[in-house]
């Protein structure tokens, strides 16, 4: 991977992590406090604030990286953290939204560790917490942010969650594909996490008064952000260590998905390649043992390689689309951070 | 019911409803149009515009009541129809957002008389594109909306939203539970189906430019109205005409909801109540027979007469909200026939 994360740089990012979350709890805490009980519990479970009895706990948080990067594109751009807290906290609910949704639509059973909201709540009303969340992420931008730039805020946030919502479709979708080109997962990445990274970028830069030219490079740089997010998501899925990710080992193979390492593999035209392509089709259960197995194709038919470039391609061009490098330090350490994640 | 229906005020009511469909079909298929495939055939679909293949038809639609309440509150205040087209069809959006979600829920096969879109595209589709129709309602809004009351309106539609998912969660926590008391059934119908007729009616006012006062009032109008519209529901479930209604006879009533009727009855102290309560809390399937039975029992024990009673204070009081009947014309007409329906 291109630009390497040095001890001082990845220090600066994982201050600015935690200087986010600190800043956004407030307005979280406020704003699912307007949701009427259970939903506010629900919602305090989710955010790790509380157990599913209401009683606070010091649970595990998100590692809040889409409100870091609005108020790192805010400094960037001038402004301060003052001015971008609601959208940053906007931005965050809306990531939950999509979290509480995309785990009923997985039947993911944990997250952080904890059972998942629609296996305490059931489906239905994780479904309703999820809807009441985007409904907050929008009023509290729409009532938080500058109220010369509020308008353009809330359009872009909500184009941001149509363009979710789609690459979450397409994600979905390709679980039932037999391939899936290299392109067709780059616009499905590019929307199901490029999109709201993106976005946050453009709305820290939106609430410090930039312009048009400025916010639209923010947006730029955040989504091709959002791809090397993805693309490292499916790299350390297969080539990280398990101890450290705190995931299962090969997740994502034992359930055949087609993450960017095996669509490239697939793609290869290659012995190894082929022989992936046999193993995903078979009708034998996907064991560990299989998986492993899968890994070492993947490898073999060049998509260790293929993805690692591809991610340090879109970490290049989030860099070129950075209006002046120099005074975007903590977008640039966000961004190596992102790229060098070990989980 | 207080305030009959005559014919012309039910010639005025439908010629506002059809109007309101044909003026926002426009802002709706635009919207729609935004969204990538297969969701905008999705959409188009549930809309009643298109075959599950995305080809053309002329399908049942919505009776599009709460765009009509926003035009009309928005004539009342001397607005007209153009300025409030964008919270029409935002409004719209936003109610066919909770259908969408609301049909997975229930797992309601029909709506129209065609398979609900979570049976063509399964229950996680349904739910992205319940997802992207909110978004897509608050980004029309905050885009349409007079620029002077964008902000205020967003903040109204969010604020509905949230309340309409506690109303829903209430409604379906009613489900498992032995009895609900009258007070937990409106706090629920105000939730459910209050929030958004008070939001369109709210929002009406808002971009004609009528003042606080007013806009509040209107909201007051929706709200009462929305109980009326929902105590009307259950009147109709239970003694409505299946031929008329289009849907079974007694639905509520086999899948044990408890409904208003219900609710009374079982709170009458009444020998048929008991009767009821014992006939509810039985382990036998609820038959057709034994529903009829039941509506029998709801009668006796006083449920008929105590929900056209709570209807017809509801519609008073939403009367008694409107700041100047004189000028409300459409709205009263409107009122009217949503308590005078019989499906």
């Amino acid at each position: 991977m291109s630009r390497p994360l040095d001890a001082p740089t990845e220090r600066r990012a994982r201050r600015r992590l935690t200087e986010a979350r600190s800043a956004i709890e407030p307005v979280l805490r406020s704003a699912v406090g307007s949701l009427a009980d259970p939903l506010d519990t629900m919602a305090g479970y989710h955010f790790g604030w509380c157990d599913p009895d209401g009683v606070e706990i010091a649970g595990v948080q998100g590692k809040a990286l889409r409100p870091a990067l609005t108020f790192a594109a805010a400094t960037a751009c001038g402004g301060d953290v003052t001015t971008a807290v609601y959208a940053a906290a906007a931005v965050e609910l809306l990531h939950n939204f999509s979290l509480v949704h995309d785990d009923v639509m997985d039947t993911d059973p944990f997250r952080h560790g904890r059972p998942t909201v629609w296996r305490v709540w059931g489906e239905t009303n994780a479904t309703l917490l999820g809807d009441a969340l985007q409904a907050l992420a929008l009023g509290v931008l729409c009532d938080g942010a500058p109220e010369s730039v509020a308008s353009e805020a809330v359009i872009r946030l909500s184009r941001a969650t149509v363009t979710l919502c789609r690459g979450q479709y397409e994600d979905c979708a390709f679980e039932t594909r037999p391939t899936v080109t290299v392109d067709e997962y780059l616009t499905m990445a590019s929307g199901k996490t490029g999109a709201l990274l993106g976005c946050a970028c453009a709305l820290g830069a939106l609430c410090a008064g930039a312009d048009h030219r400025v916010v639209s490079a923010m947006h730029t740089f955040g989504t091709e952000l959002g791809l090397v997010f993805q693309l490292v998501d499916d790299f350390i899925d297969i080539w990280g260590d398990p101890e450290i990710t705190g995931k299962p080992a090969h997740s994502d193979l034992i359930h055949r998905k087609q993450s960017f390492p095996v669509v490239c593999a697939l793609e290869s035209e290659t012995a190894a390649g082929r022989d992936l392509a046999r193993l995903y089709q078979s009708r034998h259960p996907m064991t560990a043992a299989r998986a492993a197995r899968a890994a070492d194709m993947i490898e073999q038919a060049g998509g260790r390689q293929c993805t690692l470039h591809r991610a340090s391609t879109a970490l290049d061009a989030a860099f070129e689309a950075l209006p002046d490098e120099g005074v975007a330090t903590d977008l640039a350490a966000l961004a190596q951070l992102v790229a060098h994640r070990d989980h």
